[in-house]
């Protein structure tokens, strides 16, 4: 049990950032009309302004790098699970990186995949 | 329904923060058997583990400063709330604070009060 929540974390996550730097527009599949993103403070819901958002914000291109995935069960009944991101952002081939954390908490769909329910990204300020 | 969340979410912050650097083994009331803590990664189940690592944390005194707090429901249903924390931490009055982000899944009491299901804590390496 503990393994899968693992692997589904570490899956998402990938999958998350590679659509994230490849073609942000296609993140509007893990979003529900429920789903909810606080970015940097903002507070967007629903997925078409969430992606509307994240379509919006100020650059090209962008690679994310991780350093950190930890994932837990939220609760045994609801296959739910709390993921935490920790790494760091390139925009624009800009030399210098920055540190940022997300929390993401998904919920499993009758369809066997998941979706995220809450979004909380921060840059972190050194 | 948004404000209140935004409220449980910084008093219970605030009421965590304090215990931790006032007296941490009071922790223990904030967590449940169900509770899980990964602390840099280290996995820990139920108030004992969770309340015990907590304790044994290689400093005695603490200073926890907040930047930011952000919070969101989880699910209309089950009344849950995620919390979001970036901020500094003093150890033993060293000159040097350590960033650190923590997330926190909290869960209503039938006695109106939240404990700690889920607690995702990193230090951000600059």
């Amino acid at each position: 049990m503990e393994e899968q929540v693992e692997m589904v974390g570490r899956a998402f996550v990938e999958h998350y950032y590679h659509l994230f730097d490849s073609d942000r527009s296609s993140l509007s599949s893990l979003y529900h009309q429920s789903s909810m993103l606080t970015f940097e403070g903002q507070k967007l819901q629903g997925v078409d302004d969430i992606c509307s958002k994240i379509n919006q914000l100020p650059f090209d291109k962008c690679h994310h790098l991780i350093s950190t995935i930890d994932a837990q069960p939220t609760s045994s009944y609801a296959g739910g699970i709390v993921v935490f991101v920790s790494g760091s952002l390139r925009l624009n081939c800009e030399e210098h990186p920055l540190r940022f954390s997300q929390m993401f908490h998904l919920i499993p769909t009758p369809q066997g995949s998941f979706y995220v329910q809450n979004d909380i990204f921060r840059l972190n300020y050194g």
